[in-house]
């Protein structure tokens, strides 16, 4: 009897078109607790090194958490674990929505693929029910009309489907696997260009079963003081009532929220008054639909976005709104600050598939080489591309997608386009081991330098950001935070704060929780007692931290054995050089905080 | 003022598509000599460990050596270096014809590729012109087809054109690089995937000028004495009368060919009627039509094939012969001794652009997985898969370069096939690091053994192989053989000799030589004189020795850059177990002899 597992994993094998159903390793759970760290496991020990990204032996598995898909609160998680064609590193993108649950419903933790198809195909799972189908009629349409046309064919639109744009299938290194009606996406390390190179356009699932908790009534009465919480704590209501916007004004002002490819003032000023142009509350109103939220989760920080008008306009409305990192990134990054612009660059790169974060961030990149002089007309098709061009940064989006022209470089991630292009591009690409670096500055906070530079799967905001313990001074002595670290431009400390923060992390995602509720559960033991309650289990928090610390471990081992050097672990030397004015002049302080960290992560 | 090397190397981005010319480097051949030395440190400086084989950063660099396109007898070769998509190591596959000569006419010792097109574009190249043009063509075009179509294009039959076939644009993993009408192949380590992967279809070379040397009388007079040895010596008749088919029937008998994947009498006697069938003197004289040669080489190895009639006539006669490797792997090793359908095999090969040996090796192992019961009609789409079933292979091959059915499986080489189709076919897949055996079984000479097992590219006969020494007992006191070695079950000595010969023939092939003039040019001395007569260096035996094991551990050193395990170091466990009767029953005797290897080289 599992519970929280489904305790059964599909694998697939695309190559010889053979589907069968395998138990669960309960060992393996045990250890690497499920989601991101079950299946880290699995990709570790069977992605031989000398496999490529784009390799038929190079896995992508689609897995979920024990507490995904019961009554715990803003836990809807899952998460894609491959190979990454972006860095060549442990590669992982984790997502909310519905797409999770369901498949807990259908019976599975998760589904393994291995191989590659001869033609396009998509898995179609109705519970116990499981088929791979043609999927010719898809391949080439965007990933909202693909979702559409696939629960149209079905005839049943309750059909939960996660799919590729064009972008996966023109292997674009930084594609995204849609889902929700391509409103979410697991979006970082190229995770949609392994599934396009294994010619997977999609998988449809329905689940009509249940997950089975051990002690509902104990889990009935955490949730209800998580509800509690949610209905009463400040910093529930703000994200309740701003969405991941809620902290954009706020980041811009203290140099967190990057402007101009990280260049800032080199290139504008983004003050407040352009911030409040886009952001929330401001500009970002003129956009918003409604609030809307992912299974089981109270908060509901999802935002609907209207088409709006003019040459801006999105094809309809009542579609994905757009999220903080994406704001940023589209955005202020590329020193747009016209919302109508932003909403509609997220739109398309929602309907072609791709990261929201590595595509602003590639433009952002281009745009510099552009305005000094590295990058001309000549190269970028006639483009003029300045920072700010807002309809040269949509053509780009075209161009990427489709790998047309100019786009067919930046289609490779602002790492290898910079070394394409040679003449010190390098400088400028703002990256670390291939992955873009998200839309926080670690010059804004100290404990950001040992974690971006040392995270196994490059720069991600999701494995772990100190920011908001940096920024609030709160303390989390449940997780070993007991004082006030809130001088985010001292290094003290911050080495231990990182590398805590990522462990917890680590533990919370593999179980299936969404990041974002990490300081408004009100306290972190309720993340414990809600994993016993949901498993039976009887952990504590200092075992969910060692279970944590094991599956970053387990990552870094990953890249060890496929040959990524640790000269790897670094900044870009722009973030160790170039102060950030709004951040009390602060560079990254490195060389302070790295040796420690590696000390305690026991690395060196 | 250079000598024998024409001092430029040409840079193409075929993303950016920018074209530069610039100097060798004098440091750079003085360690490592030329062609798959001087392109290899390349490749091992400039290729992160994190990028894949089909990768914009990967490399393919079409290179040649001083001697190459000299007067210098039997060397015009050249040498395609890469990450390859087979092995995931150090990849590089040489071959001869004209086009190694041609492009050290046009002015230029190698080309090196970065980058992916966009489009299919092919690389025109008439002296100092040198332009990026349109191939969409000749996409999907054959290789002799492209080839031929190319030129008339131009309008000038002179160019020398190295192309891919579908199957590199196919990219299937051993698939190579043709040129001389689709007659001569850089085949192994799947250099033409990764050219496919590019989208280059072709070069297209002609060349006006010439190499200089340093000391043309001195160079006169070696070459009067290799000429003299060429014609008086009985090794040199043999293989002039009997191509490199010479030794087939012999080679047979002494269990060195080896017949049923490896596996031998479990699944019929290749005895030597049937060797006669359509070996030389014997069979293989129906489908000769005359001999032929490469550039300078007053051997002439090369064999032309008549188009023949029935069901396995070619499409056309007077086109490219077939090899021993290629009669081998594509006829014994599949139980198939039917000429005319090996003649067809080959030439399908040669149109389709496909290593011959990984083709049949990979065919081999599908038919034993079939005898065996691991596969079946359902996973072959219906073919009857037994050994000897020419028609079936002939359709697999069509199947493999097209990567319809069944053959998008056994498109991944064997290796990955096996892990595939899984249910124990892993035992079956006969190759080392992924690279498929050659038609010399190490069970029949001891020093094959460490040599295939430890050989940085994997198992290929081009790397150095004891053989002819261990057979023939000839001593080669001029590079340290002094005894005679020709017990060849016995392991005495045998990990000294295969080093011996691995760093010879590395220098020998940096310097542009074709290795089966190794023992044909009479004293090994000769080789020195003339490549010193050609460079103006004044090197002794040692030191060529010691550039090769320079050579050598550099692409040792690549492969430890890109994360490829020791444990790889190995060979299938067949031929560690199941001994070979032919050759007095022996297995490898990989235990006696790689703890001496590994001390030899210094890689313990």
């Amino acid at each position: 009897m599992w519970f929280g597992y489904r305790g059964k994993i599909v694998r697939v094998n695309l190559s010889t078109k053979k589907i069968s159903v395998e138990p669960l390793n309960k060992q393996l759970v045990k250890e690497y607790v499920g989601c991101v760290g079950a299946a880290g496991k699995i990709l570790y020990d069977e992605v031989p090194a000398w496999a490529g990204a784009f390799d038929p032996l190079n896995l992508l598995i689609f897995t979920t958490g024990p507490v995904t898909g019961t009554m715990v609160q803003s836990a809807g998680r899952f998460s894609v674990v491959t190979k990454s064609p972006l860095t060549g590193c442990f590669g992982d993108a984790s997502a909310g929505g519905f797409f999770g649950p369901m498949l807990k419903f259908a019976g599975y933790d998760m589904i393994i693929f291995t191989g590659v198809s001869e033609k396009p195909v998509y898995l179609y799972v109705d519970d116990e029910n499981i088929e791979l189908r043609d999927a010719s009629a898809y391949w080439g349409k965007d990933a909202r009309e693909c979702d559409r046309m696939i629960c149209g064919d079905i005839g049943d639109k309750r059909f939960e489907v996660a799919c590729i744009g064009p972008a996966g299938e023109n292997l674009v290194r930084y594609a995204a696997i849609m889902h929700d009606d391509a409103g979410r996406a697991a979006a970082r390390c190229g995770v949609g260009a392994v599934m396009g190179y294994k010619r997977l356009k999609a998988l449809a699932v329905r689940g009509t079963g249940k997950v089975e908790v051990a002690d509902p009534e104990g889990l009935r009465r955490v949730m209800q003081e998580v509800l509690e919480f949610y209905n009463t704590a400040a910093i529930v209501k703000r994200l309740r009532d701003g969405g991941t916007m809620a902290g954009y004004i706020t980041m811009i002002s203290i140099g967190d929220s990057p402007t101009y490819n990280f260049a800032n003032e080199q290139f504008g000023e983004f003050d407040q008054k352009r911030a409040e142009k886009i952001g929330w509350p401001g500009g970002f109103e003129k956009i918003l639909e409604k609030n809307s939220s992912c299974y089981m989760c109270a908060i509901g920080c999802r935002r609907v976005s209207k088409a709006g008008e003019g040459k801006y306009a999105l094809k309809e409305g009542s579609v994905e709104g757009v999220e903080y990192e994406s704001l940023s990134m589209l955005g202020s990054d590329c020193g747009i600050d016209d919302i109508y612009a932003i909403n509609l660059l997220n739109d398309l790169c929602n309907r072609y598939g791709l990261d929201t974060i590595s595509t602003g961030a590639t433009i952002a990149f281009a745009m510099e080489c552009y305005e000094r002089g590295i990058l001309d007309k000549g190269d970028t098709d006639g483009l003029e591309l300045r920072f700010g061009n807002a309809d040269a940064a949509i053509e780009l989006v075209h161009k990427i997608a489709k790998r047309e022209g100019f786009g067919n470089i930046l289609a490779e991630g602002s790492r290898r386009a910079a070394t394409l292009i040679g003449k010190g591009a390098e400088y400028y690409a703002m990256h670390v081991k291939g992955l873009e670096i998200p839309a926080h500055d670690p010059r804004a906070f100290q404990g950001g330098g040992p974690h971006y530079a040392c995270s196994p799967v490059g720069a991600d905001h999701m494995e772990g950001i100190s920011l908001f313990v940096e920024f609030s001074g709160q303390k989390f002595p449940e997780i070993g935070l007991y004082e006030d670290y809130g001088d985010r431009t001292s290094t003290e400390k911050k080495a231990f704060i990182a590398k805590t923060i990522e462990d917890w992390w680590a533990f919370l995602t593999a179980a299936g929780w969404c990041l974002l509720v990490n300081p408004r559960y009100g306290a972190e033991n309720r993340f414990i007692r809600a994993f016993n309650a949901v498993t039976g289990e009887n952990i504590t928090i200092e075992d969910a931290l060692k279970a944590g610390e094991r599956i970053y471990n387990l990552k870094r081992a990953f890249n060890l054995k496929h040959g990524i050097s640790r000269e790897e672990d670094t900044l870009p030397q722009r973030l160790l050089k170039e102060p950030n004015r709004k951040s009390n002049n602060a560079v990254v302080y490195l060389d302070k905080t790295m040796p420690e960290y590696l000390k305690l992560r026991k690395w060196e």
